[in-house]
């Protein structure tokens, strides 16, 4: 038997619901026979989290000098324990550099495995953004700091999710900075990476829709100023050439209509909005984002830190959970 | 008793299924009930379809001449013959000069009939463009003839749904002509435009919501040029002052998630896709496209002309019924 792929689980801003969600997937039996979850964080702050929910914690522990030496032997939900931040510190549901900090220091810890090949994959449980600038990391998100700090040449955003599967093209950047930012190039890219992932995820090769940028997709020239068949159309008869299925450019507002999804494996999104105004609109909080390219898959749960309810053992970990399991089929 | 609004509804391309679910319309007891239909058609095709599709046709006709003497009697369904196509030479479901010229003399027809006070409202079914243009009448569709054929100085496009209601500050202009045409004074007369009627139709001031441009509304200058604090912010701010309830800029992408729709009597969109890609992926085929800010309110029909069913009697003539009564409430 193969043995069970371990996965690093960042354990997000101590004062957020990221603690608790761990303590949830460290408890979860299924979980456990499909991989092996290692929370990369701070022991001290999970015993309080779960001496205050009542959530049990007791999951294996081992520190960052015995990583190197055993990371290997694991074979049951585990704790790094990265002593970042003194548990008695912590406020829950506030906002502090510290919290920052160490949300910051799990995701690097978990770079570092990830690139070492120590982990198959990373999962992120939400950090603040808020925190994490006031302890000076000036990232917009997750997103970005996995693509910078592992090197990731080429990499996208992609969400996954029951009602539809979507890639970005271009993601944090202003509405008039997009069309610069379009090339084939890019959008071929993006392609490849988007089918190489939903081939491994869905065990076939994925039917993709490409976006237009413009109503109606430039309606043959009517609207916009030929992106669809200076930059998009390129890009998809390349994609053609290769071997994918692939159709496009699509008129945007109709490539989302309850009928048409079931048609289409993944698309890609030219923008930002492109894909989330659908995405949100029909699958809010159950989509799982993940940044393809990086030297391991990297997912992510789909909500923020909800400091309103953090600590109070009420915060859903299914998102979480779902991060998780399509961490471990993106890892195989 | 107020006598009963007429309506006067366009018989769209006589190829298309426009003529049988016009027959559908004046056979509907209960709308009889709400208003006058009048359909602007030709009374040789709609008794050809009726023929054809067994649905019966016994709605009054009166003539062009009559009109003028007699439109304002009229209480019971009716047909006004404009006489505009032979029946006999309509080949359905294909694309033709000659119906592209006679829908688009049932439109003008609608427009003369709005802008002197014989209608109070007008919808319209399904013309197709590319007939509309071998016609030689190059508009977009019937928004941009009615705005510019009633010398409207002020009108927008807007939809009503059950999931959701949207007017659009820019429509069919391409992904990079939107933001030249944001300004601070065309985004508050859509805001006008539509808080008019959807207090007509919903008897109440309604809850509006403005979307920002940039992805997260810009987040506090992170993504963007500043266009929400520069222009639609500006726009908000005036409209609070003259009484109007509010919020925004609203990220795009979480305006439109379940939980927040129902908080909304409408929204505001910047552009075309913003507004369209939500309402076709929660709604599709079941929006009222309506243009604000003619003489007369006119809804039309969110469907096409659908000429691979024309002339079979399957055609749903719901979208027309329910554009009708949209038009009978903007018109009260």
């Amino acid at each position: 038997m193969t043995p069970l792929p371990r996965i690093a689980i960042t354990m997000g801003d101590p004062a957020g619901v990221g603690p608790e969600i761990c303590l949830h997937l460290l408890n979860h039996a299924e979980l456990a026979r499909e991989c092996v979850p290692i929370v990369f964080g701070d022991v001290g702050v999970l015993q309080r989290v779960a001496q205050q929910t009542g959530i049990p914690f007791q999951a294996a522990v081992i520190s960052r000098a015995e990583w190197p030496t055993l990371h290997s032997t694991l074979t049951k939900p585990s704790v790094l324990n990265l002593q970042v931040i003194q548990a008695d510190t912590v406020k829950p549901g506030q906002v502090s550099a510290a919290c920052g900090e160490a949300a910051f220091q799990y995701v690097i810890a978990s770079i570092e495995a990830g690139i070492a090949g120590e982990v198959a994959a990373v999962s992120t449980a939400p950090l603040n953004k808020e925190a994490l600038h006031a302890a000076g990391h000036f990232y917009p998100g997750h997103t970005e700091i996995y693509a910078e700090r592992m090197n990731a040449e080429h990499s996208c955003m992609t969400f996954f999710s029951e009602v539809m599967i979507c890639s970005l093209v271009t993601v944090h950047i202003g509405y008039q900075d997009v069309v610069p930012a379009l090339t084939q190039e890019r959008i071929l890219e993006v392609i490849e990476l988007t089918a190489a992932a939903v081939h491994r995820v869905k065990g076939k090769l994925p039917r993709m829709a490409v976006c237009g940028l413009n109503p109606h997709a430039g309606e043959h020239g009517l609207f916009g100023r030929g992106e669809e068949e200076k930059i998009i159309l390129p890009a998809i008869e390349i994609a053609r050439q290769r071997g994918h299925q692939i159709e496009g450019p699509l008129p945007p507002d109709t490539a989302f209509i309850a009928s048409k999804r079931p048609t289409v494996d993944a698309y890609i999104c030219q923008y930002h909005d492109q894909a989330l105004i659908p995405l949100k609109a029909l699958a809010f909080d159950t989509a799982v984002n993940t940044t393809l390219g990086l030297p391991v898959p990297r997912t992510s749960v789909d909500h923020g830190t909800a400091f309103d309810i953090a600590w109070q053992g009420i915060a859903n970990p299914s998102s979480l959970f779902a991060a998780v399991r399509l961490a471990v089929k993106l890892a195989q």
